[in-house]
């Protein structure tokens, strides 16, 4: 036998994977329990919350854009969400051994397909201390274990939350190790847990492009690739121009720093004049072609990399085309297959665009910003896929689970 | 822009990315007619595949063992097996735009949740010449593209096939770029092509461990891992022993080489004197705990790595346990989460043994055998998938899919 690893990264790996035997093994009513008195925990530790996290903002402010800085602060409203988050979870439908699927064979096996919790997931993220109480909770309905890094600006706030949840679950006579986080705050850490193959059955990285790129680079996990968006909002020849007004900029103003925020913007050359007449965006810094510049005289010249950028920001890309096709064509070139929006009243360029548009949420006539798990009904989400594999768009609880094949016989063999 | 890379490697992914499109809109019955002539263009080009393989088996013969050569050896009734696949898939429904969900919103946004192809699949596998056939008819039938990397012991076969499978392509006006494959033999081909990110939507390595590791390893592309199994027959206190013998011989014996083999035998002490009295196995060497032994004369000591060792061959692990419990905890510590299966009468000890075992397929009073696409009524299969993320099991048509969320909207914007 190897030598048994004793970083804090295995040691936590390991009492995971134990737990996520007992999570598994939880009741639905039990899980609402433990959901339900973590919210209350959560509230009722607010003052040690907002110190810790106090300590943090503070030695975080001069570092951080303020951007990132808002997304790291607490107040007693953003605990409230924390744990009004955990009650809704807690509402939720258990996705747990649903029979997905039956079949009877010729040779009298009877198969069941039943959703199974995946077992130990494990949530590399940014600065944001609500994600540490969300993730836990999604988790532990979803009947996984969870092992958490949060951002390192964000530790002390993580560690009082942390500790918060597990004193929920002992209080429901629940192992505590359902939930763990990783305090340790180096390189090495990261690079341990994104090699715990045999430990965590999905790796999910929530953050920037550049997180995302390491993660997938150096983990030998399964991952789950989470939220670069360069969605387009593409004004078809026959949209609605108010429409088309409407969605465009709440797709890009409503809130840019997010992923399903639009970045890029399509018109075809026949409605240009009367779209743009009627768009009122002068917030926007637009990075245009040489067309479209004609009406957007504040615009900068777009560069061809202009084009394939997610700016999370009050900024976007346009370009006039001269038909449904070049938008399409466009859209497979710089987008990310996250979300796609058509303003059209043409059903056939819209039935088109649905087809032929590869990304996890194509639209007609609404906005990329309802590529969420609440806005799509699922009551709760972890992130948006932008892979193919497993789970696409919006990762909801069902998302969050695996499942096995159950198969009764009576002596049956194979001839 | 970067440079263009001009390897192999990276010119067929172009090639296949570009490809993919085309496959995805290719409607059922093109797919269906393309299938037919592939089966009909092996048949027809029979000669000219048999003498590749010849000279593939005569440099083989030299390096490979008995069982790996079988592998690569075609002759007339295996080409006609390759070819009755190929038609049998064309019968098989169309797993494409298929309605996965229907969601409608307060907001009056509707929501359709479609099966969509993957894109570009890429297989590495090993010398066996009718994966190369077997898995560009999957593949097309998906609505994907395929990249195949056979073994390089079957490099002739394979290139003859791929050759006749790109003519039936050409013939019914599709890209015949929609099935490429790797000649290149060389390690950096390899790691090219475990590292096309972007070009490549899913990754199946199928082979020995070894092949799967160093794919997990080192590549940064969604991976489906397949085929480890070491699975357990578990003779329960309750079993009918006409059944256990049965199973037993059919789990170990049908086909030892494969996957879904037993290879790790659990007996309840109670009913071990009445098993063993009735098992006849005299072909099978058995590493046999030391009360296993009294029984089992013949068979060798286990040590502790016995236990979790995948046989591939007239082998096994015995270990006699004192419950149900017992035999749960030593499949958790050395299973592979393949398949495992209870014989027992007692509904209780089968329900738990069902509930509790986490793997692809738990079974009860059936033989390991039957984990497989056509057993299970898929029609098919590309593997076994032996993680938890997308898909586990047989890999079948519909396991090759991801699917797009449809939104159809009147101008909804977010608030």
């Amino acid at each position: 036998m190897a030598r048994l690893k004793t970083s804090e990264v295995w040691r936590k790996a390991r009492k995971a994977r134990l737990a996520a035997r007992a999570a598994a093994r939880l009741d639905s009513q039990t899980k609402n329990k433990i959901l339900l008195s973590m919210a209350d925990y959560l509230e009722q530790g607010l003052a040690v919350v907002l110190k810790a996290n106090a300590q943090d903002v503070m030695a975080a402010r001069p570092r951080l854009p303020a951007s990132l800085l808002d997304r790291l602060i607490l107040n007693e409203r953003r605990v409230k969400v924390m744990a009004d988050g955990l009650r809704a979870v807690a509402k939720l439908p258990d996705p747990n051994k649903r029979l997905v699927e039956r079949i009877k064979r010729p040779n009298r096996l009877r198969i069941e397909k039943i959703t199974v919790p995946l077992g130990v997931i494990a949530l590399i993220y940014e600065a944001r201390p609500n994600v540490t109480a969300d993730a836990a909770g999604l988790c532990l309905k979803a009947g996984s274990a969870v092992i958490l890094r949060g951002g390192s600006d964000a530790a002390r706030s993580n560690q009082v939350i942390v500790r918060i949840l597990r004193k929920a679950l002992r209080a429901n006579n629940a192992p505590e190790d359902i939930v763990q986080s990783i305090e340790t705050t180096s390189r090495r850490a990261v690079t341990e847990l994104l090699n715990l193959r045999g430990y965590v059955d999905l790796l999910i990285p929530r953050g920037g492009a550049g997180l995302i790129q390491k993660v997938v680079a150096e983990s030998s996990l399964p991952v789950l690739e989470t939220g670069t968006g360069n969605c387009h909002v593409y004004v078809d020849e026959y949209a609605d121009v108010r429409k088309a007004v409407r969605i465009t900029v709440n797709a890009k103003c409503q809130r840019p720093s997010v992923c399903n925020a639009a970045e890029s913007l399509l018109v075809h050359q026949k409605i240009a004049a009367r779209f743009f007449g009627a768009l009122k965006m002068d917030e926007v810094l637009f990075y245009a072609c040489p067309r479209a510049r004609r009406y957007l005289p504040q615009a900068r010249p777009a560069r061809e990399a202009d084009y394939a950028r997610e700016y999370l920001d009050l900024a976007m890309s346009v370009k006039i085309v001269d038909s449904l096709d070049e938008a399409i064509e466009h859209i497979y070139r710089y987008g990310t297959k996250h979300t796609e929006t058509i303003v059209t009243e043409n059903k056939q360029n819209a039935e088109k665009f649905l087809r032929e548009i590869d990304a996890a949420a194509v639209m007609v006539n609404a906005s990329t910003r309802f590529t969420d798990g609440g806005e799509f009904g699922f009551g709760c989400e972890i992130g948006i896929s932008t892979q193919k594999l497993h789970a696409r768009g919006p990762l909801g609880l069902r998302e969050l689970m695996s499942y096995k094949y159950l198969v009764r016989g009576q002596g049956q063999v194979r001839a």
